[in-house]
């Protein structure tokens, strides 16, 4: 019983993918064999044609159908403001908010000295390109706050800076919505207070 | 974007699987565009692969790749014990503790009047034809300790009573491994009362 190789092998891939150990893998095997062929067709096929099908925008680098994304193909996204994130996955969330109008750019990671990863490993001449070429208004940086990201953060500043008249921002840190203050740390509630708006 | 529609395919197929909601489907989504064509390939076909290869073994109803599965083509497997499980699952279960020497008989269910389900749908003819043909000393009862397994145990004794000399044993029900008294409620407390061993 224990040697359906195919079963076993099943199991094996799923149990690859994060956040998925050897029971659940398991479980969703068991799910498969319950499942219509017809369903088991339909999710085996959309997970290699999500792979074939798609590939990065050759203009912002994030996950893209064509050669141009949706984003950069759009004519009613605003191509002077741009939004840079660390990766591709970033600008789905972004975009799940449907308040952003303008473009992104995709860095491929973050500045990393203790992962051997310095600017150079990083699109950042694509986006000072892109800043030149399109007359750009406003970068908004959407890195991760954490202790690399405001790193990476603080290097775009340094690289936009030749730009005179250019706006260069960051997303607001502060209490979640929906959290409480005594769950936040420290220095959360002090960037929640330094940024600080009037009602 | 949030138009790619091999993207969102893939992500909608995922959610669809036990246990995984929309959260969990996009990250996977994501990793997927992450992982190496080759991997992609392999979990993909493994997935299909899976329900093409398997069906259910014509003796006992379990997973197998063949006419018969592993343990009924086993000539090392006792025939005359059959473990008597709910669902083909249970098998895999019961397998892993690599203690148990004899077959399986998958009922397919459990007696369930609220769910519709009567002895007639479930494979007990089946059974009866197995313990008088195969000349079976022992069926072992694993349904699941619940009020539906537990009713369906008690009609399995019931039309196995005839057969005399046959020795009809149920799993044992008690304080999991592990766990502690206080964590257990009362029936299970009395069960493992009930069913104490000398040491």
């Amino acid at each position: 019983m224990q040697h359906i190789k195919v079963f076993e092998a099943c199991v094996h891939e799923f149990s690859r993918l994060p956040g998925i150990g050897r029971k659940t893998a398991t479980r969703l095997a068991l799910h498969v064999l319950k499942m219509k062929s017809e369903n088991v067709e339909r999710l085996s096929k959309s997970i290699s044609e999500l792979k074939e099908k798609t590939r990065f925008c050759s203009e912002c680098g994030a996950i893209s159908e064509g050669e141009l994304c949706g984003v950069c193909s759009s004519p009613s996204r605003r191509k002077d403001v741009i939004c840079v994130v660390e990766e591709a996955k970033d600008v789905f969330f972004i975009e799940h908010t449907g308040q952003f109008g303008g473009v992104y750019h995709v860095l491929g990671g973050k500045i990393s000295p203790l992962d051997g990863v310095g600017p150079g490993e990083l699109n950042f001449t694509g986006l000072v390109e892109r800043v030149e070429k399109n007359g750009v208004k406003e970068v908004i940086i959407a890195t991760n706050p954490d202790a690399d990201g405001e790193t990476t953060a603080m290097y775009i500043g340094r690289i936009l800076k030749k730009f005179e008249g250019l706006k260069v921002t960051k997303l607001a840190s502060g209490i979640p919505i929906g959290s409480h203050i005594e769950f936040a740390d420290e220095i959360t509630v002090l960037r929640a207070l330094e940024g600080r708006r009037e009602l």
